[in-house]
């Protein structure tokens, strides 16, 4: 099956069976991630207290754990949720956001990572490879080292001793478990100047693992794919980020399959 | 005084006066529900500390509590504002989020309910009936149980049991407060595409029962009536949740009692 | 240099080197100041963490502190916050949204200005006397008293008292550190009926401040002159508050210095 076949499929399950997706997600981008999934055709849950943080994750089809606006008492609520994915054998998407600013960022992530099995690492180059070389300092979470060719093998190195999926955004995205690498050309620079675009798309990929049958990679390549083309058709539509946004959501909506069969550039590597 | 002429009236009153109307809601909501507010031409204002929560209630013309993104302590701070405005006589509208989902939720409705008294409880099917019936599990915040007529029996007791107006949401709404009953036929299948439509519709809700004059029956169902009428004419603007959302502040903003007279589906039953 | 080349100089600035601007705002503003400060082409990280707070001003060229949906907690790590902004050098702006509505909040603007120096307080009339004349009474976070040329004098005093730069915002809006006062007749009534819309021009007063030079007062008086016209001009897209704020960050995104020349209304008294 080609890419744009699997893509086309996903968003078609997604949209036919709304998996739910829940959420322990940052304050800022509560709002913005709970319009993208019902854009996509998810349905989106947010919910955080340990009082029932695990019933509910009980009750969903995938978990999304994001420390963006981190706070103390949190980590111990996602790594609650975290387990209860893991012994429920749903997929967990990891969005490191701010990861290599702060000591206190970069640790919760290490920390999340030891304690629960994650499927899908999602965030800029700095967040992601902050986890790897010590000597990078993520400037605000908007910042982005731009991905090259060159960084392929780092980051199956970085998969393979993270044991997890790699979703690395940039002007060009790279997908990669260690052993299957993907290249995403979709995507627009307006992407950076909406908030929580980056948070939406680690809530997307959830909801492509949701009904992904087993193959996560491609699923995941699948979600980066179909969410920057999105962003590109969005583009034609408005190039100024109010009504960008407004046009990306309507995009999520009504993207079709010959949109994807026209236009998504994802390649296996 | 026909329902058109009800709805229009109270419409002219909360934008004549512009009611303040203090919300303890969730994180996801909170931006959406101020916005929703002050596009029907209430003022809305966020507080939640037990420093100032009574205080603040003090100065408010009705409360709504929210239960989304439920933490505990949220939970005693709800019950202080709730009595604070049982004291100075201002309605008080609940929002079940996702009850009937997780045991706390449930147990926190029941506890909210047993220690202040709500006006109005508004919410969708699931949400509401898992507060009589022990086997309904809501999946998700946005699941629902279609409202049909033979539902209308079951709410009018559950709205004598629990001494309170339901505001029963669905593809067809029902209001009751178990003697009069009231179905509101307007609003659209897009309004469930945009988080926060619901939690929007409980503060507005609470800004015309706080021009009620006492028929806080009536003022629930015109309440729902105008929010589903704009989602109506929303719809015909947009037909995707992003511009949707867009054309449903706007016509919650403008829309005209010329439009209620050619439009409002709002029938005592 | 006129205030027109002055605030043009200010905007280019921003734009050109995206000034980090570090947030601990309230949850109804998060996701809005955020987009407002990408519009305005500056960058925006929200962190409110004790663990983190100090290292991340540390990495910031601007400091915004902001009370609305105020817990008692978060007022230990504003001031932490604050004073790693002080020994760094940074600017810090103050936005103290509701206060006189509650001891609670006028106490904690009190409270902070003890701890922190503040280079601007930003707010309406009513948030910003109350700190002056006891008997003011905020009516919700949207009320406003309106700004009169004889508050000038008024405004000027204050100012020396709390040896920062008052913003008042208004119909008209007054700026001073006490000795140089600008009125800025720029804005639009719209702008009352979007939620967010003053806590954003705090953020955005912060990033221009960050670009300053040293000259505090003209940078504040520019941002809310740029802020305003951005208003005005939106408003001449969109009547409605939906389209009005989307309108209202394509605004802000594509201002040019052509705008400023033709319509800027910023005077130095």
């Amino acid at each position: 099956m080609t890419m744009k076949q699997t893509t086309a499929d996903l968003l078609e399950k997604v949209r036919a069976t709304s998996p739910l997706v829940h959420n322990i997600t940052n304050f800022v981008a509560m709002n913005s991630s709970a319009n993208i999934l019902l854009a996509a055709g998810a349905s989106p849950v947010m919910a955080h207290s340990p009082d029932e943080v695990e019933e509910m994750t009980g009750l969903a089809d995938a978990l999304v754990l994001n420390i963006g606006t981190l706070q103390k008492d949190w980590i111990e609520y996602m790594v609650l949720a975290g387990k209860a994915a893991n012994l429920k054998g749903i997929p967990v998407v990891l969005d490191p956001v701010g990861a290599g600013a702060t000591k206190f960022r970069t640790d919760t992530v290490k920390h999340i990572m030891n304690e629960v099995n994650i499927s899908v690492l999602r965030g800029n180059a700095s967040e992601i490879f902050s986890l790897a070389w010590a000597d990078i300092r993520t400037r605000g979470v908007d910042a982005s080292l731009t991905v090259t060719p060159d960084m392929i093998h780092d980051a199956k190195e970085l998969a393979v001793k993270l044991r997890c999926i790699l979703a690395i955004s940039g002007p060009e995205d790279i997908v990669t478990d260690g052993r299957q690498v993907f290249r995403v050309a979709n995507g627009h620079p307006l992407m950076t100047k909406v908030t929580g675009i980056g948070c939406g798309l680690s809530a997307v990929t959830a909801a492509f693992c949701a009904r992904a049958d087993g193959d996560l990679v491609s699923a995941t390549a699948a979600a980066l794919g179909y969410y920057g083309l999105c962003g590109d058709l969005a583009s034609r539509i408005s190039r100024k980020p109010g009504g960008f946004f407004v046009a990306f959501l309507d995009t999520l909506y009504a993207l079709s399959s010959q949109d994807i069969e026209n236009s998504l550039n994802v390649h296996r590597v």
